[in-house]
């Protein structure tokens, strides 16, 4: 099993996330890539200490909007989204380059994360980029959204994640955000669902019902003291259970 | 002879200089990469047309800065500029790669440009970066300046440009933009004068002093219909000389 | 009649518009207040010369998105859009002041131009800030918009604008830009269609019907040299016909 | 005595300073403007948490330049500067105005703060436009800069500020950052140096000679939570002495 967080996403003086807490916990670190997050010495730096804890880099691709984190969907055209998903890509392999590390694979974040679980013509724009930049650079997304269909039906090679402290619909999406009981904070029923998750491929989604997932990555937070914390106990759970971590790429 | 110039230095809904009139003029296209301006619709569409026309890419390297078109000293540090050079080269690299062409060679835009002719600070950060890129990765500078003399020293491939409707002093450096004189437009001026730097290598400063300068490319502007225009002048001139124009890199 | 244009939308070292040839056919001038254009000296340029013709001042408030200059869709919370239309007010106003000049209106561009037409949340956000901003500051909009309809709830002055060059759908919408036919180009029609709006209020709908619309302002572009000869034709045909031309605020 | 602190410099997702924290302790809030850091939003709630606690609100002015906090020296025109300070200084109006807060004095930040302390170019530039914003708008800045000295020969309205945690040399300027021993970090040293400022007008130089200052200001830090609580001693320290404590504008 494979454990994935977003990481280098501070920017110039501002400092995000707890990355130290965070690497030596994951097994793949999807790194901003400077257009929602991320500067080049923050990438640079994040590239060598994921090459120091054999930690795999991919490009965490996101929208160009700085001031809104890339959490707010943008209407980006096709062409557009193209070519923001080169620009990105390449930067981050041309940094990772530079300290020894490669980039592996592709990963979408916050608003273009969510667009893409439905919206087919920007999954198909990410899926047109990464196929055109290295056909063999392996796509990590969320298991039945458009982005893994589009990219499958492409012969593209796709990874699918799934989140240990999200709530799940019966139809095997995420209750979202703005709903009570979004994010699972109970470190106990997190590791409990984390090592299910793992080691029989199942999720019980809030219908009492159980989805399954056979995820190859479970995505992790370390946005704040006590994700990184959770992180942690998840990590630490799935070892006593036996699960061995590596990375999916 | 090369003859080079910057292209690609469009921004979104703006357009800036007339790309589809030089392209055909030179044999060396610097690519504006992001930060000074270019997005990456522009430098997919300047990627793809350079490779239609068999006119080499190169990489321009700006500072940060698209309020100022990069044409301002900015105070960065070696590890800032290293890192936004590593970003622009692999940005370029990634889009260039994606239409199948390949990013031949590096230059320096504006306020860098300016600036790394005597900084040997900045000079260095680009030069370090430029070899943690990719050590056979030409240079394309002035004559003369902290850059190429930085490349040289390190073992980096360097080439030298030339202008030809810039006024010279005799130690070799330009008189000021700021300075009456400093530019010529006159075409039958500028015509001859590029082709005694490209047959003979070299050009007369203002005080009447011949300078020896053997460029390996000259660098035309594009940025006016006029200058455009004094860009066909200059091609026609040298190929009347019988000399041979091709890619430096 | 008012007759408006959006003006100012240069940025930095990149133009746009041919806002001299603009400016003595127009009344009213919305101002780029640089999150989708416009940077300082052009905003402080735009104003002078505004002043200088007794055009009225506006500010055209635009989405953060420099790269889309405000043109595509995001999806802002009502406190960001709330802040921006602040921020870009205020800003506007502290330079118009500067030159002696004001801000006498309001109007939104582009993307948010078209999402407050119908998109309560965001229409409720601008006027909420233009209403703490200044109560009496007027809102030019499009007739039967969420925008307009929400500001006059609030007891908030509002004026209503129409365009001569394009296609009315029945309802009063316009049919949309990616739509053959959307934009009408001929001279004759245009003026025939900006003189019966100016004179009776009334324009014809694509489907032959005639909708009524007592438009305060009507919406003229100078984005092209075709257009801003498109426009003087409009203010001719105007002229000719008596209407009388002055600032609706 | 006042008691300045530079707050608002969060930026979307990034957090920056702990302004809760040095809110109660300060007297004047130098709030950022959005060109350095700071956003609507931010702007609008440092607004309102300054309004709450009596505290004066200024506007910090810095270089248009995320990236680097605006602490980098830009090449900045006197357009360009003069500019750049009217935008600022109106968009913190704009969000001011609408919470019930007012701007009532400006100061300058980081790069553009060292650069105008000496350079007469951009010091001209930010009084020009101080200036023709309001003749009234009180500037703080640092004792014997060449940007008090200009605004003092426009008979524009000065206070000056000191610092109790800096070194200072005998010619009244500062020990560079760069250099051992700039910046204090012993709460006793500090806030005695602040008392005998407050209270004598006077701060001993790195070579033992005593510089008289009269500051109508003292600059605190909130950066990090150590030097939030060496603002807090500070003002205990003030306190005990009978300073009384009150916004000098």
């Amino acid at each position: 099993m494979d454990l994935n967080a977003g990481l280098g996403e501070s920017y110039g003086s501002w400092t995000k996330g707890d990355d130290a807490a965070m690497l030596p916990l994951i097994t793949s670190a999807s790194v901003a890539c400077g257009l929602h997050a991320g500067d080049p010495v923050t990438m640079l730096d994040t590239c060598r200490a994921a090459l120091d804890l054999d930690v795999t880099v991919g490009a965490h691709l996101g929208y160009p909007d700085l001031a809104g984190f890339g959490l707010r969907a943008l209407e980006m055209t096709f062409d557009d989204l193209f070519g923001a998903v080169l620009y990105q890509l390449g930067a981050l392999d041309g940094v990772a380059h530079a300290v020894g590390a490669s980039v592996d694979y592709v990963k979408v974040h916050g608003g273009l994360y969510d667009r893409t679980v439905r919206d087919a013509e920007q999954a198909s724009a990410v899926i047109a980029a990464v196929q055109a930049y290295d056909p063999g650079l392996p796509v990590l997304g969320f298991a039945g959204s458009a982005l893994l269909e589009i990219a499958r039906e492409a012969g593209h090679p796709v990874f699918q994640e799934a989140f240990a402290d999200r709530a799940y619909l019966p139809d095997g999406t995420l209750l979202p955000r703005s709903q009570d009981g979004a994010v699972l904070f109970d470190a106990a029923a997190v590791t409990e669902r984390a090592v299910r998750l793992a080691v029989k491929g199942e999720v019980e989604a809030v219908d009492g019902s159980v989805l399954r997932i056979r995820p190859d990555s479970l995505c992790l937070h370390g946005d704040t003291p006590g994700s990184a914390r959770l992180a942690g106990a998840v990590r630490a759970a799935l070892e006593a259970a036996g699960v061995e971590l590596e990375p999916f790429a």
